[in-house]
């Protein structure tokens, strides 16, 4: 999405270790009139499938997701990170590992509000090793809910997660993927 | 707003220690139009106010706070949580103490996107004690924002806070106010 790839040039921050901060209109500041024409794109993109349910997970993904809910005409569900086990049965539960923090965590929705008759678009603000999606992936099969396609603003194409997920078979839609970056100069290369 | 009201008294689910649930609808499953809805009721209520940015804190205020952003056409700004105290200058801190979890724990803004300049609408699911809300509110005094308003979906009109940031002077609209529940019943009175 050409949009998203120019605003990334002008407003993201290339740091050490293959960061990239996004953080003045994605994942603390929102540009919500972006993120409103990311979701029509998406909605082009899915037009063929049959969505009727958003799935995310906490904190950055929610604004993103609640957004392209409303565009889908659908509800969002957003998955609950927690770090103690103290889970009673009527949640779905799977476990994550974060790089950025060093640990593992667990990740659930509530039962009733996942099941056989969903067709989900996973959303996400970064794909990068792929830990959480293949979470809420879990978490869909667990429910026998149908990931009908997952829309993630800015994959790092550099990062074994993206491959994977589309050699699984899912209709992964990146907005923008970075295939390289450099922390001196500040230099972003897009993928074609 | 009648038909919050409504929807809480078909969909709420009242649990001992006076907490009710609404995670079918607001808070862990959203439901967007209905939210929609509501973000177009405090642009009425607001109507006068020359509000340019949204502020809510992580996570279940995001869902709601992005479409209010949407409908204000102005950015979504989110409050962080943090156990940690590692916080360099480039942020707003204050503390805030969660009687759910009976801890405190440090809730931050990066000074880049809040300042003298904002006219702000602070958004969120819940208002109990008032805690969470006055660290919004702190935030925005640290950062000279003026806080033109507050919009709430659901307020314990029972409990303490509501009261407080009235008194204080604050544009308080909270679209629904429980006056009373009964965890045996299942009851859930509003006050009018």
């Amino acid at each position: 999405m050409e949009k998203l790839r120019e605003r990334i040039i002008k407003d993201g921050i290339v740091k050490k270790g293959n960061v990239l901060k996004v953080d003045s209109f994605v994942n603390h500041q929102l540009d919500v009139k972006l993120i409103y024409e990311m979701a029509f794109e998406w909605k082009q993109r899915f037009a063929s499938k049959p969505i009727n349910k958003i799935l995310t997970i906490e904190a950055s993904g929610i604004g993103i997701a609640s957004i392209v809910a409303l565009v889908f005409d659908c509800p969002l569900l957003f998955a609950k990170k927690s770090e103690s086990i103290n889970v009673d049965g009527e949640m779905f539960v799977t476990k994550v590992e974060s790089f950025t923090h060093q640990k593992m965590y667990n990740v659930m929705v509530s039962k009733k509000y996942l099941s056989s008759t969903d067709r989900v678009l996973i959303i996400d603000d970064f794909l990068a090793n792929g830990c959480a999606l293949e979470g809420l992936i879990d978490l869909c099969e667990q429910a026998n809910a149908q990931v009908e396609g997952i829309g993630i603003v800015i994959e790092k194409g550099f990062q074994s997660g993206g491959q994977r997920i589309r050699e699984k078979g899912y209709a992964l839609e990146s907005l923008a993927i970075i295939e390289q970056m450099d922390d001196e100069t500040g230099e972003i290369k897009f993928r074609k």
